[in-house]
């Protein structure tokens, strides 16, 4: 079994590492702030040698990516509560959730860094933009296959993400139940319009 | 003279060393990302000693906040057009102009790490949050003595500049006349509702 074969391996010591590697980053970005820690302080939290890093991730940059991509693709799954308001309201609530988590700032963090990184990173973040946006687009689809008047995908960003990511960004917290629903019933409220 | 005093003279040799360092963090934050880089590489781009930047900064995260504070600080004067719509319309003009700059998107991530790095980062944040925010709000204000309808400065935080630093952030540029004028638009339109 090489090196790679054994990272894939679900369970086992390789999986433990991987979880032990990637809660040190969030920890270290939660304490200190992005890009102010290196592959040995990663190392030395996570209790492993500085080489199981290069090993496995290559480069600070890879594991960085890895972790954001990790985190940033966990979410909960798109509900279908039968209407775009019952569906955006609970999706808005579930990204306030986990970006007011324990480790959500630091992974909004490394989502916003995706971006000022290397091509890598880029290409990362564009990926998975491209796949939040089909998830949103499938769920205004279906909206609109009922009748309801929908927004474009764009316009929940900017109206209902962009405002709590900043919000969380800038610490500007917490983000109430009403003021989600209130980001939604106004964006729905400017569709029907 | 002191370096302190030294550091404080406006024109002359540590004005134009301040200058140099100040663009080589910017120069580093666009081509490398925020946070891959050291002090001793700034002092290679700007052309300075690792000792000047220590003497002057103390450390790489107080360069780093002096270099947000000054270039966000650096912004136009709020406009003064006699309606809220034409003040609110020059204003978002101005932001998105600055962050669609060429060293803007280095500029908005330096703010947005300011609040995920050490104390003396947080609090600069806030200080330069609370500065903006006066500065919105007394704007706000002019229009509500004119008799205009007006929404919170939370609400132009939340539906005209959230979205367009989310933007940036996440690279969905340009930001055309039209798309900045809509966010006000539609915010006026809210308010007026």
């Amino acid at each position: 079994m090489n090196e790679q074969q054994r990272a894939r391996r679900p369970g086992g010591r390789s999986a433990r590492v991987g979880a032990q590697v990637h809660q040190a980053v969030t920890d270290l970005i939660s304490e200190r702030g992005y890009g102010r820690f290196t592959v040995g302080d990663v190392a030395d939290r996570a209790g492993v040698a500085d080489s199981s890093i290069y090993r496995r991730w290559g480069s600070l940059e890879t594991l960085l990516t890895d972790v954001a991509l990790t985190r940033l693709n966990a979410r909960s799954p798109m509900p279908d509560t039968g209407s775009l308001a019952g569906d955006l309201r609970t999706y808005a609530a579930q990204v306030a959730r986990e970006i007011t988590g324990p480790d959500g700032p630091a992974v909004l963090h490394l989502a916003v860094a995706l971006s000022s990184s290397g091509l890598q990173g880029r290409r990362a973040g564009t990926d998975l933009r491209a796949e939040r946006t089909r998830q949103l687009q499938s769920m205004l689809d279906h909206a609109r296959d009922r009748g309801e008047p929908v927004p474009d995908a764009l316009d929940v960003l900017d109206h209902v993400l962009a405002p709590m990511y900043i919000r969380v960004l800038f610490g500007l917290v917490p983000l109430t139940p009403d003021y989600i629903d209130g980001l939604v019933d106004r964006l729905l409220g400017d569709t029907e319009a």
